[in-house]
């Protein structure tokens, strides 16, 4: 049910602030201006920080490669393609995929406080990190959010009944506000596991359960060195909510679906931010009196075996974001090793000791 | 991987037409007026054609009663609660669920059409049958749409790591436009398997795998006798998208969320209907050759041990559907004889050969 089979070794504790001002500073080398670095050691810092580490600092060493092949351009100017009174199709052009991403999520907000719903497209779009970052920004404007984005590499993941890939691993991502509570926060990639997860079993000598994914041949494998793609998760229901994602962020905001591709795809996607302004249906202090009720009864579950307390999407994630505000982000052994190899290419020091 | 479990044996086959003309007498019978009694005839013998017995044409005795119990009013007017450029919220007021539905969707698609996406809530609800039903109107209407409900009765579904439910067994359905392909259309419940594959498995004698759910004491049985709350599917991922639902449909459209609810909640919910506008976003020819190119290579892929051919999501209710219109719908052996005791209290007699 679960796929935590595969844990890594603890590693540095790194304060959130040190690690903001280096993220910044190497993607400031890299080229990014100041405001944009910024605005990507934002993402990168908090996925750390909830523990999100395959959407952490280790990105830079991907983000700097991109600016440096070309694929980012880290100045780009995104355009409005069209605009609806409550819609708005934008074309990135290569521009980080956080700076699309604020822009795409800021404009959705607007038309949510303007008419009830705003939904926004991105074409041209690059990694964005966490889509539950976006969608938390609408939270704190009293607003339900969805994300979704097209994966950047060929596709990894099978249909449903499939020896060979149809999707690349995207996001499917929900945000909802509360009260008194953390906002409630769904955030999963369509594979039956983080391909990350499937690395460390690998590398750790761990075998994994014989359904996440298969080999060359397309036959189920316990062996994680093995393993080349990844089953969805669920079955038909994943996949069915695969390719409703790939068809949103792939087909609609005008990128290639992950089927269609070609295996040597340069990380272009499409994103969708779907925007819902709570006050269009009921008040929202209401709506949030009422979440936090449900969070409540949730909480007041009784576990089954093996676990502690019944938790509510999100909270471990919030659980991990307080640990790293108050005793700085616990990165695993061996993660910050290829990072501090970047850095260093940029003449950045890492401000961790390794 | 599959719930697909437990089958049942095949029983009469009937003509989409006349079956169609039985629902609607039964339900003038019960006391729903001939506009509505045909569209709930509609939907049923749609479910049933596309192989959802589960929401098709069994559903005529909890719908009768309920009239009877007044739970379901059926010439209640729904009304509009809160109007805003882009959405709506209405109160059902208790008419039956196939109604609010269709005003409802008709609505969201007026709203898609004149600002890009349209978003309509509603409260007070009943039971509307297959999500999938309303997503595909919005289908013909050049749209991508997402339906959600939450269920009737009280929660079903486990919360992730509990021994007890917090979620009903409520749908996530989108449907999105092809050209020459039949439209792709995803509906699942949150719950790991339909809690009638269950029955049947119970009543056929056959276990069922210790995932689907647990016991009264929350532990996992493979007695499908025993089991008595599903699992929700793909663990925290089910579990957070069910969340999503249930504050979606149970709170934003203000019903009460499942958790929230006492055993004896009378069916009472709410729903919501999403519409988004393609050509808001990019040419709807553009859009359909794509998503065509893209099941044409799902079909393309080299299908899994145990499968034929790979299908995409919705594909096996389109082949239900032809086979129904060519021959008629093949029910389950034994399905029908409750619906044709309940007919007969009306006074309608029934269209097959028992």
């Amino acid at each position: 049910m679960t796929a935590a089979f595969a844990q890594a070794k603890p590693g540095p504790r790194v304060p959130m602030p040190r690690m903001h001002a280096f993220a910044r500073q190497v993607m400031q080398a890299a080229g990014a201006p100041q405001d944009r670095a910024g605005l990507i050691a934002d993402v990168l810092v908090e996925a750390d920080a909830r523990g999100v580490f395959s959407h952490g600092i280790t990105r830079l060493t991907p983000y700097t490669d991109e600016i440096r092949t070309g694929l980012v351009v880290p100045a780009a100017e995104v355009l409005p393609l069209r605009e609806r009174p409550a819609t708005a199709a934008l074309d990135a052009q290569g521009a980080p995929g956080a700076v699309s991403a604020q822009a795409a999520m800021t404009r959705a907000i607007e038309l949510a406080h303007a008419g009830g719903v705003g939904v926004v497209s991105v074409r041209n779009g690059r990694h964005f990190g966490p889509a539950a970052h976006w969608a938390l920004q609408a939270v704190d404007a009293g607003c339900i959010a969805f994300v979704t984005s097209s994966g950047g590499g060929a596709s990894g993941v099978l249909a449903y009944g499939s020896r060979a890939p149809a999707l690349t691993n995207g996001p499917i991502a929900w945000a909802i506000p509360a009260g008194r509570r953390h906002p409630v926060v769904a955030d999963m990639a369509v594979g039956f596991s983080a391909l990350g997860k499937v690395r460390v079993a690998a590398a750790t000598g761990q075998a994994i359960p014989a359904d996440v994914g298969v080999d060359a041949d397309g036959a189920p494998t316990t062996d994680p060195a093995q393993l080349v793609w990844l089953n969805p998760f669920a079955g038909p229901k994943g996949f069915g909510l695969g390719i409703v994602m790939e068809t949103l962020a792939g087909i609609i905001a005008g990128a290639t679906p992950a089927v269609n591709r070609g295996p040597e795809h340069p990380g272009v996607v499409g994103q969708v931010f779907a925007v819902v302004h709570i006050e269009a249906f009921r008040p929202l202090a209401d709506v949030a009196a009422d979440v936090d009720r449900t969070i409540d009864a949730i909480h007041a579950l009784r576990p089954a075996e093996g676990f502690q307390r019944v938790l509510v999407p999100g909270e471990p994630e919030w659980l991990n974001r307080a640990q790293a505000q108050a005793h700085g982000i616990g990165y695993p052994r061996g993660l910050l090793d290829a990072v501090a190899h970047t850095a260093a290419q940029y003449g950045v020091a890492p401000v961790w000791d390794a």
